[in-house]
């Protein structure tokens, strides 16, 4: 490799990685300001960089959006649905996606909570390609419960005559009242056990 | 009444009037562009006044918020507590909330959904008079859930051996997700469905 080309290697992805820094407090601080309330100025002061040195990065505030929605995609990935599948299919699944994001809101790996939680009420009456790419991720979210719920179905851990969109539907609604008890509440651990105990107990009353 | 105090009663209810029907306009407003989206200006344009015409009535955008958070609270008392109330204690009055909340979402009262879910994300993470006002309707939404149920326990309808407030979560959570769900599916029926259907279906395995 010539000196030009390795320089110009690093160049980018030291871009890469300053890239990815950014979008990540991006991810944390629209949890607290809204996806809307994210600016390249404020952006800027957070990561303690020019308005112009992020300009090199975004173009556009919806740029810096979509991207910033792709970065909280990847650290929901990387912090509840990849550690949860490693679990057997089925009710240790469920069991490990509720464990999961209950673990990401008591560790506050956002501040203000479950990112996309808060994408949908904020983003949920508008239209647009930054709403469509929130709400894709939920609409998976929604979908990794279904699937599994109708695994543990298949595998008789569950009663099959159950509809598992209704069962997926309850343990997620336990998940998202405990994000937002959690939220308002300053952090106390109640409301993230009462969605432990009422998941568990679901689970049990649909054994078959 | 001498003709001047009558002129200065019939301004005064004028600017009353107006004053709540700018307020509700607000809560409306919120549910969409945020309570912290809400401005003097973005306020003027939707309601047809000039910006120095809405400062006559709110002093700070604090102030306008904290007006909207109480009106927002009064139109949630008029169409959800207030009707459910009228019906008999415990299981039906349970049941009732669940009804009229439902149909305060599937009747839009609130263009983004339930004001106060849209709030307690918003504000959730923050500090100061505008969030606490706000957290403190779901705390009273969250205790009249809470109630009704031991209500339920003492006339024998429910389980005495369950935790109240357990079941009150439950219940609270399908209503959650029922108006996250309904916002972002752009009011796809469903989610209400299933929110109706997992309330008697908690509300029946409850049963002493």
């Amino acid at each position: 490799m010539s000196a030009e080309a390795h320089t110009a290697r690093r160049r980018r992805s030291d871009g890469e990685r300053s890239r990815q820094a950014i979008l990540r407090e991006a991810a944390r601080l629209a949890t607290v300001d809204g996806i809307d309330g994210l600016s390249l100025g404020r952006l800027a002061d957070a990561v303690g960089m020019s308005k112009s040195g992020l300009f090199a990065h975004f173009k556009s505030k919806e740029e810096l959006q979509l991207a910033t929605i792709a970065a909280a995609d990847d650290i929901f990935e990387e912090v509840v649905v990849v550690p949860a599948m490693r679990a057997d299919p089925g009710v240790p699944r469920l069991e490990a996606f509720a464990d999961r994001f209950i673990a990401h809101l008591r560790d506050e790996v956002f501040p203000g909570g479950c990112f996309f939680a808060s994408a949908a009420v904020e983003l949920g009456p508008r239209q647009g390609p930054v709403r469509d790419s929130a709400l894709a991720v939920l609409v998976r979210w929604s979908g990794l419960l279904h699937a599994e719920v109708a695994q543990a179905q298949a595998d008789g851990e569950i009663d099959a005559s159950l509809d598992a969109g209704q069962v997926a539907f309850e343990l997620n609604a336990f998940l998202l009242l405990a994000n937002a008890q959690f939220i308002a509440g300053g952090g106390a651990e109640l409301p993230l056990e009462r969605a432990q105990t009422a998941f568990a107990t679901r689970l049990s009353a649909a054994r078959p």
